[in-house]
């Protein structure tokens, strides 16, 4: 499916609940995809919102307790609505208060992926005590935790690093699009899970093939946006222009994706 | 009046009440166009500050109750102490919440201008019943939808779309400056209202005319800064490089503007 | 010491409690470097990451009662833990909870660092009743305000101006790297405060060398960023390339320090 063409035609409306540092980052990274956004963090808003959008992306950096309110209430009006909800659950392990939140969020709410870096996706596994900050990760990006994570939460699950693995619990994929860059920028990560939100969006049933093709294309536009930048600096612009520039033949073309068997 | 060359002596201090999506990007526009700017969403400060600015800007992105509150102070004091208040009404109508606080503003607060893009001013004119997100926006932008706003409210309105409208009831301008890539990332129209509160800010009696300056200035420098971008991820710092170089000349050369008759 | 090889060796953990404002332009630019980040503004976490982090930034902007609980806790706990604090008193003396909060700071937490414009250093040294705007500046930076600071509060003072005193109250540097574009974007004194934080955190006992350094490589590499940028829109992007290609031999090469006898 052209997931990217049914993005712009549709403009679905990409609900984030999104933290401080990412949101302005994010919300041009789904413009410039092709999507609608609206961030909004109050428990106030967040029913009304959560209902009337076309994917719900709950994002746990800068947390309060007023974020975690409307956090909790816009994910379950989203599944209420029938309206896939995205979890990045950023830094779990690193507070009280923040575990806390996300295992309410993993308990309460239905998932139709979680998208993290490969500490948090160890921590949910129960294979990591807890990751030091939003950009720390680990070297290594075990298929399996990541499976595991997937079948306990009955999601997909997006693990980044140097290999990105996307699995739904039964079928896995490697995805060795991206560049390393994307480690030196803050927030890439979330606004990688509110793109899997707008691809997924548009999937119908096919959120899993959504979510492959959203992280290849993302990688994607970041190797294009290297050959243009110089450092971390100029690497953001050149990428959001890439993301805007982005279109399913250059993702057939340069897509680096490998089924994964265990 | 030469409102840039006035901005850039006295450099007024402008208290933007601001969204956590656009406060970078709105702040350094703003100093990049020579402003002093104060950004401060609490009501311990909003009073404080609001009377010893030169304008204050009331954006309602990213909403809380406590925003609601510093809103309305601010407001009040700027009011009190003669001192303008531009209202950038994000969303009105997207939640009841929102749409509330909005019409709590524009009932208690006199308004020197509003700031909104075409379907925004659409819903507060009784022409449409919500907008879904801060960066939709219809086609059609009405120029007797806005004189109908602006009388009704006794102020100025600019109402952005493909041809932005600037009205203040009796007097009605078509501005043809601009870009489309400005649709393509976020808070430009919240910096947008930020640049009129500036020019307000030095123009005395002249504020519909200081309106209709800020509003081709604005379109400018964004067809200046396309001249050198790529996408939106570039379009930003160039479009801020051309704020900081604006001039009168440039904006008397390049402005597009027609009277309306209706 | 090579401050950079070590903070690039052991990326330490800045816990930024930072404004809404700079929170991406800072976190980036302390990846840029090679340090980790940690942004939260809740009292929620505040003390957890307070005493888990390298350092701990206390920066005023955007404050709000929530914020001003957080930065107490933060301070108190980074002090029983021995952490150092740097301090940014963004707008002392602008309004009244604005001060009491920074008083309240620094007559409760033992600071390592006091960062701030000289305006602002100023208000502290009672030199000053207030400043208006975190941009706004004042063209003399006194080196004897920056020292009665440093000595009243026991601690470094880093006051920046056409030229940066770093001092604490018995040596004292003049800094004459730096280019005034700095000015014209917003958050280049919250950027400097958390790269201070940076360079004392792996400093040991030489923080005011660590200080020293910092400044020194900070406007160090704002020169090399003009070198190619055009206006302050494709600074900010040039500036964290410079940030993130900065290295000591640069720093060596290029510094424009002086010892300040008074």
């Amino acid at each position: 499916m052209n997931y990217l063409a049914k993005i712009r035609e549709n403009k679905p409306l990409i609900y984030n609940i999104m933290n401080e540092v990412a949101s302005n980052f994010s919300t041009n990274g789904l413009i410039a995809l092709g999507a609608s956004v609206s961030v909004s963090n109050t428990p106030k808003e967040a029913e009304e919102i959560g209902k009337n959008s076309k994917a719900v992306v709950l994002n746990l950096g800068t947390l309060s307790e007023e974020r975690a309110e409307a956090l909790l209430l816009a994910g379950k009006a989203a599944n209420k609505a029938g309206i896939p909800v995205i979890l990045d659950p950023i830094a779990v392990g690193a507070t009280t208060f923040r575990t806390k939140v996300i295992y309410e969020i993993l308990s309460t709410i239905k998932l139709a992926a979680i998208c993290a870096n490969a500490g948090e996706i160890a921590v949910l596994g129960d294979a990591l005590e807890k990751t030091t900050s939003p950009d720390s990760s680990i070297e290594e990006n075990n298929p399996a935790i990541a499976k595991k994570v997937a079948k306990k939460y009955e999601t997909i699950v997006i693990a980044t690093g140097e290999v990105d693995v996307i699995t739904d619990g039964i079928q896995t994929t490697l995805c060795r699009n991206g560049h390393t860059m994307l480690q030196n920028i803050t927030a890439s990560g979330c606004l990688l899970t509110s793109v899997i939100g707008a691809f997924i969006s548009v999937a119908g049933n096919s959120m899993y093939e959504a979510s492959v093709e959203a992280t290849a294309g993302y990688g994607i536009a970041a190797e294009r946006a290297m050959q243009k930048a110089y450092g971390p600096g100029m690497f953001v612009p050149r990428f959001l222009d890439e993301l805007y520039f982005l279109n399913n033949e250059v993702i057939n073309t340069q897509k680096k994706l490998e089924k994964y068997q265990a």
